[in-house]
């Protein structure tokens, strides 16, 4: 069999310790290219540059190509797919991210975007992320469960498929193992930080704190809480289907 | 009772056409504000500013307040909803774009993210997209549809709903009315077009082509084709539940 060929991207930049630790851990499993941004882009959710055209760098090291793409990280994954890559990759990872994107963070998250664009062009994908913001975070732990879920996804290729996996930032002792959830639900409370610049006029910096609405037990903020790895699987089907019998009188309108 | 009040946004810019006529029709149903990006932000997504700070710009005219924002679609709504509106607003408009946001472009679109993150503050919101991407378009029969979705979005408030509506670029007697739909399956097939800079250097142009997967009566994309204005209502939970079985033995990995 051939080896699989494993596009590798993430949205903290090409330079961060967690993409680097992902790369470790994929290389066991396969062929490994790197698309990723040159710059860090996190919040970016779904965005795509149109207004812009893209710049690339590339080099080799250690038997891996690298591309540092000046776009964001859906353009990773399409420059990636559509023109860098010498062919299609079997699999798709990104992250490891610094800092958690369970519950509705999966919507902002340039990781997961990544990763669902990656589902939404056929190919198998898992977004990664570690619950530490810090550039010093220990991605030891992670990686043991980076590699269980890798090696899982490579064997049973659940057709376009995407998985939102945040691991606890504790020592691998302290994991209870994994749990396959939902999206648990919850919102930011935003409050912007209005500053005077020297010349009097205001700017704002967009701050605020995560609320959970939800914390059942099949949820992935339950699963973090109690020391899981959650693994929530992701679609880009966004139709409501609940809400369209109650809207269906729009039709008479 | 207290008329209500209506923030509108779009993507496209403050200053496009698409928003004056979306202000047009807003202001017969309430008082109106607009949060609005101070330059074309098509193809954002969800994105949010994490790394600069925000600027904005307000002013008065007509009895309407008009705020530019230095940030994205979804900046605007954070900023309009948490800092610069005098109350929580009943109802948010998004658009009107200028190009359709069907099928998964949904995902793309910040006219759309806008609308989503109004459903996600609690607030039933509604983005518009007239399916011809030029300045010049002709939004008088979108109008008479828009006002038509508003009134019927007003008397039922349908609870932390989002709805994608996409109208046909045709004169009013041609549309067939309004079809209630789900979001068509389909994808871009990207290309990047690469061109030389002075300096031999490649830079790289992001186009392509969209193709429709799924192309049943139930979708948007059909409504669209047969000159119906398609409304997709839109969540934001991304759960594949029909995964969770699949990957349940994960869990003992």
């Amino acid at each position: 069999m051939e080896k699989p060929f494993i596009l590798v991207v993430n949205d903290d930049g090409i330079t961060a310790p967690g993409i680097a630790a992902l790369i470790d851990v994929a290389k066991q499993f396969g062929e490994v290219a790197v698309v990723a941004p040159d710059k860090p882009q996190s919040g970016m959710g779904h965005a795509v540059t149109l207004n812009a055209a893209l710049r690339v760098n590339s080099w080799e090291k250690d038997g891996i190509q690298y591309h540092a793409c000046s776009g964001t990280p859906v353009d990773c994954v399409k420059m990636g797919v559509s023109k860098l890559l010498p062919r299609k990759p079997n699999l798709i990872l990104s992250g490891i991210n610094h800092g958690a994107n369970s519950s509705i963070n999966v919507i902002y998250s340039g990781t997961m975007s990544a990763a669902i664009e990656g589902a939404m062009e056929g190919i198998p994908s898992i977004g990664f992320s570690l619950c530490n913001h810090s550039i010093e975070a220990n991605f030891s732990a992670a990686k043991i469960y980076v590699a269980k879920i890798i090696k899982d996804v490579l064997e049973n290729k659940y057709q376009n498929s995407c998985l939102n996996v945040n691991i606890p930032d504790i020592p691998a002792e302290f994991i209870q193992g994994i749990k396959v959830c939902k999206q648990a639900s919850g919102n930011w409370e935003e409050e912007f930080d209005e500053r005077k610049d020297p010349m009097g006029k205001s700017y704002y910096w967009l701050t605020g704190k995560f609320v959970v609405y939800s914390n059942d037990e099949d949820t992935d903020e339950w699963a973090l809480k109690n020391n899981y790895v959650s693994v929530v699987p992701v679609q880009h089907d966004f139709t409501n289907y609940k809400l369209i019998n109650a809207i269906k009188h729009l039709e008479n309108a």
